[in-house]
């Protein structure tokens, strides 16, 4: 049954009004558009459930600019497929949600709702931080490197990055489009599924999916362990011996992967230097150094060494496979730590390239913290395709790990 | 060295000028644009060489309409990717060509320059009829099925669909983003390597591709022959005894890939009722029944039913990769038989669906026409990822077919 509708608005608009002030979550959020749209709510799987859009995604009703004063007031006609699909579902845009410029490093205005002298993560910011403090059920996110996993660790929330491809990115910006992946945060597994099931097809029908346990658990510290910090390990460790008392788990050595985060980079910078061609070429001085120095990098790699990385990139897609008839999931962290300090940037995307470069379906689930109670998330990877397994451990994973503390905004 | 930019951009108004009325291949052009455009032509590689820009590709100084009145005026901020590249490049955009709408099936009011009463083909119709009666040296054109080798047939020019997502789509309307695939027609492959250079990367050192005599040609007459027509037939047999005259061919049975057209009608399907739903929920009155209908169609496609078709599309990859462990191109129909009149519509994809399926470079090539002159086009298709050997047997095959008809315009 479909809730009252001015209820659903007038609590939406009074969420948003009592912390937005100090979040900085949205980028626009209009309280009359809001009714408007609450007047026309129809009764899918997703009715009343409040939405807020990254604002790397076109919105009819609101400008879309990317986090660049290039596209100061830019206008699209339409709605991307994703917010059609979600607002046909029943559910209510919130308004657009702060993004790093461009989906890459040049930090927008929000900041963290545990912390707010630390960053909420990029370039998924707004979304994170609005879900992080109940603003908004579903966050619209993207990843391309770790846009959507490394906000949702530092927000304490969880983040589906789905399989790459699995969401219709028709009317979203391109960043590099061999990893260019839509996704949600929401604050529970559930949520997500819900998301899923209306994102992944042009209908949506309501399907729950059963909780799970995974018979066996691969637990990766990744090559890049001692890049994290004694918060992370000690946050994963604490999640691992959970897991471990109620599954199958054993550490996992990925070190023949370890050249995954490196093609990452590289594909990445070179596919940058052609889907932002014009922003650099013609509004060079209305960008940041941190797109400049990416652009350039991207044209000094050769097409030579761009087609051996695709060409490795789906050798090591294959190994993946493989590694899934012995894991139901792979345990990892999310992130180096918790959220650092504004001053310091976004966070290193470091944990998730290779993930990312392996098309894998990853849920970054919240619980633990460090001693000051900042959360740090951990992540969970499952077979590529097999986004509905991952999601249905996930629903597990959920009952295991510690309450979340619940942010104060 | 850079030729005259006033000579260049005169020589091109005045072509269009003299063509336009009667193909009407633009949806708009504007000399003072031309002119203000010339005025900054760079030295690249394709220095003052002109481009029709099918118009679902952004532009800053054109419209971007899509071939729908919903988009009417629709203004972007941006150039597409593709766009700059080719500006970059040195070359002289002269507007916008005609697409059917939302480059599926409703045509717009471009006619075929070798008979005015036939459909130049879709939906790349006014690029390919742009390029056929010399408006423009390069047409900026897509496939999703078979809207860039079907109007080059049609026209009696060469089409160059690249491997899928050799170019980057940044700025590029969706339809079915499995397969959508920018690609570029020309009068002859020398200028299709050319642009190739330019699309394929941020960097475009000119490389020169040698002429490749194909060791083996595999002359495949698909499981769609007998849909195709007696002038067809004559004409691809032609070819046949022609390149066979040369070098090895045989004929090759694909028999167990006959699935593959169905396969490409259901995830085209699927995915267009995501990439349009905004059109469609929002716009229906404004949508042709052929969009309606295609839309209809992709929602009644269960996720169960697209997810096993990708997987069997992946599978047939995999296939005709092991193809060209034997031949090193495959002789196919381009097209069912000449352009049909105008009142028939635009053509059936079916010769292209399955070679779009597998992502596999094709590159359609003129010479051959029916008794009364009209242009019947032969299709080359290589082997995923190898581009540029595919153009190299180009460059030979060019030699070998008749000189085409010139195109009185």
């Amino acid at each position: 049954m479909l809730p009252d509708p001015t209820v659903i608005a007038e609590n939406l608009i009074d969420t948003i009004n009592k912390h937005e002030g100090k979040i900085h979550a949205f980028t626009q959020y209009n309280p009359e558009q809001i009714r408007r749209d609450a007047a026309y709510l129809s009764a899918g799987p997703l009715a009343g459930m409040s939405v807020g859009v990254k604002d790397i995604v076109e919105t009819e009703a609101y400008f879309t600019e990317y986090g660049s004063g290039i596209y100061k007031n830019n206008q699209s006609r339409a709605d991307a497929a994703c917010v059609t699909l979600l607002k046909q579902a029943g559910a209510l845009v919130a308004g657009k949600t702060v993004t790093t410029e461009f989906a890459f490093f040049q930090p927008g205005p929000t900041v963290n709702p545990y912390d707010t002298t630390r960053t909420p993560g990029g370039s998924s910011s707004g979304s994170a931080a609005a879900v992080a403090c109940g603003m908004v059920d579903i966050g619209i996110a993207s990843q391309t490197a770790a846009s959507l996993t490394r906000p949702a660790s530092y927000c304490g929330i969880v983040g589906f990055k789905p399989s790459y491809a699995r969401y219709n990115a028709a009317g979203v910006k391109y960043l590099a489009p061999s990893f260019d992946a839509l996704g949600v945060v929401t604050r529970d597994v559930t949520s997500a599924i819900k998301a899923d099931n209306v994102l992944k097809g042009p209908k949506s029908a309501s399907v729950e999916l059963p909780l799970q346990k995974p018979k066996r658990i691969g637990f990766c510290k990744t090559p890049w362990w001692s890049q994290g910090d004694a918060d992370m390990h000690q946050a994963l460790q604490s999640a691992a011996d959970l897991f471990g008392q109620h599954t199958s788990l054993d550490e996992v050595d990925l070190a023949d992967f370890e050249e995954g985060a490196d093609l990452h980079l590289t594909i990445m910078s070179y596919e940058a230097a052609q889907s932002l061609a014009w922003e650099y070429t013609a509004k060079r001085e209305q960008i940041s150094p941190q797109i400049a120095a990416l652009i350039k990098a991207g044209q000094a790699i050769t097409r030579q060494d761009y087609e051996e990385a695709l060409a490795k990139a789906q050798n090591l897609r294959q190994k993946a496979d493989i590694l899934f008839e012995t894991y139901d999931v792979i345990l990892a962290p999310a992130a180096p730590g918790v959220a650092p300090l504004l001053e310091e940037g976004t966070g290193s995307p470091l944990f998730s390239r290779l993930w990312t470069l392996l098309y894998l379906p990853s849920l970054t689930l919240p619980g633990m913290v460090n001693k000051a109670g900042l959360p740090i998330g951990v992540q969970f990877l499952g077979r590529y395709g097999a986004d509905e397994a991952l999601l249905s451990y996930g629903l597990w994973a959920e009952q295991i790990l510690p309450d979340r503390p619940l942010c104060s905004g």
